[in-house]
């Protein structure tokens, strides 16, 4: 049986591969039960500094698995309680990725769609291959974009939101930079080394940083401004205490690089 | 006696043309009436699935009709209750067209300025034609655009809405579209077109999927993330248990048109 | 005694700059107070209509004073306390810029790091000169930029933020238009003068409903669209019932400049 999500680790980044590339790495059961299972062991996983997540094949993901769910209405509640289960299970994959202590960069190419551009627009970051182009388009068979609408909408504008989730067409990476969707697009041969430094740059900082940084991030983001001041300023004091930050701030008084081990 | 507020339906798409040429369609209390009722009936009316906004003449909307509010002075309270109701009337107008069931598209050629700036920005979606000018102006006349403002900032990024209310300057088309405030600009002799190719994108969608949408859109848009996507799971589970979406998603899976009749 | 902060008043504009080049116009303790007194004069100073911000030598500003907060260290809590006074009082600092009645213009050149480039986020517009380069980059000494962070995250699109504060990069003035973190870029010989330019427009308006409009501005940004529609519409009932504000109209009516004296 082919593992349907695959895990690398070097140098403090784990790289995960979605591999189901005959369904264009689509979100089925199984597959948002590998990703809440891989995402779960992250957040204990202290050797990991970055996270890498990409898709075999043709495509990065595109979206739900729709035979999966046309299944679930053979159930005697006509599939109500499997809805209500699929999309809690993959409400909650979505939101593990902000919450992990580690940056998550996705490394998308070829077509990102629906629940799979939602994976993007979850992402700390995201880097395309030239040519990969961006929907969510469900509002085309009938099931309007509803939870991918959730990242997207704190991503991009409200009119380039409203426009991708009614009319359903694709944007390119040209545009997905513009909006703000994703960071930066690169040729296709250039992707994964583009991704690649990216990961190796955050991973070289002080880990310690970058997670309370991340978690302040998201901490801040939904508080008035007055108190993400008050939060940040806090996470700021503590910051400051650690015998590594006293010593990256003396490092650079010195003219020297740190020493941290 | 002309009619302020012009309709035409074709094919499910209602157009509303501000009609007040020789005052650029200014918002008088006879337009913000006119609005609010032609709004109102479209809150009932089943038929229509995507709503175009347009004026007249040689502007789009030059906003609120200066003279009548000047006349307002009048009143032993120098206008001060005809005041607050007027921008509470307008206020409401503007509110209607993100609460309308259809989507609504604002075709914008000319001048949007001030209560007619506020327009666009309210609209889900703005098409403009090239050499189309934008602003919020009142402060030139000492009157800053504070209920403009509303709509503008939750537009365009933070400082380009502080620039424009404190220089009363505009921006044009190519800037609008990079801020975020129009969805794109076309040449004039497109405008029509395109809006109606926009138009007809959305209402060949199933109608209900994107009226669910757009109300979800507006709603989760205020909530913080997780209360968001509890919100938008729900609405996913309703959209799935419909008729007309299990058919969209067999149709699909069977490279079909689905069949909504 | 060299000034720490200079002060220079023409035609309504207040011009601060920051005066501590050799060391790019760090955030010391003492600039800090200086930023923080001057502020506080300014809240009340009826005549100043504008502020600039600007720093003499190479930089804008680097950022915090980095060997006065090692210095903190000595104490018997290791800096806790004075770490926490520190950024309670850069916070202030930050938070009286939009606080305070007059717009505030950055005047950026060289480089705006850390709370530095919190600064620039924080001041109501900017202008920088080509060339110029903006950073979080306290995450390489192992400090992340937590504080400044909020400000940012307010300016500029979520995944342009969390990539420049967890790899500490650098963007460049035309990125940081596209973000939305500046207004605009133009050659360093002509930034004092378009600065410049850009206060006596504003300068010249209704210093009032400038005034009424910045305080708007911020608060309604953190309402709900309906609480923010409510405000704006009792502010401007009480910008339409000015004297000056009916003047302003009639003026614009009879095509003739307003008579503010």
């Amino acid at each position: 049986m082919t593992e349907l999500l695959l895990r690398e680790d070097a140098g403090g980044i784990a790289t995960l591969t979605m591999n189901a590339p005959e369904r264009l790495n689509a979100l089925s059961d199984a597959m948002l039960g590998a990703l809440k299972a891989e995402f779960t062991r992250l957040e204990r996983d202290r050797d990991t500094r970055v996270v890498i997540l990409k898709g075999n094949g043709k495509a990065f993901c595109a979206g739900h698995d729709l035979k999966e769910m046309q299944a679930g209405r053979q159930a005697e509640d006509k599939g109500r309680a499997y809805f209500a289960d699929l999309f809690a299970r993959c409400t909650e994959v979505m939101q593990l990725i902000p919450a992990l202590p580690q940056p998550v960069i996705a490394e998308v190419h070829g077509i990102a769609t629906a629940a799979g551009c939602q994976l993007v627009a979850s992402c700390d970051m995201a880097i395309a291959a030239e040519g990969t182009r961006f929907g969510v388009n469900g509002v085309n068979i009938g099931l309007f974009c509803s939870t991918p609408m959730v990242a997207l909408s704190r991503n991009v504008p409200r009119k380039v939101a409203f426009e991708m989730l009614t009319t359903g067409q694709f944007i390119d990476t040209t545009r997905a930079v513009e909006v703000g969707l994703i960071n930066r697009a690169v040729p296709t041969q250039a992707l994964a080394a583009e991704t690649r430094a990216l990961a190796e740059t955050v991973a070289a900082k002080l880990s310690a940083a970058v997670k309370i940084g991340k978690r302040a991030f998201y901490d801040q983001i939904e508080m008035t401004r007055a108190g993400a001041y008050d939060h940040a300023a806090q996470v700021m004091v503590e910051n400051m205490l650690w015998r590594d930050t006293e010593e990256g701030i003396n490092a650079f008084i010195e003219k020297r690089k740190p020493d941290w081990a």
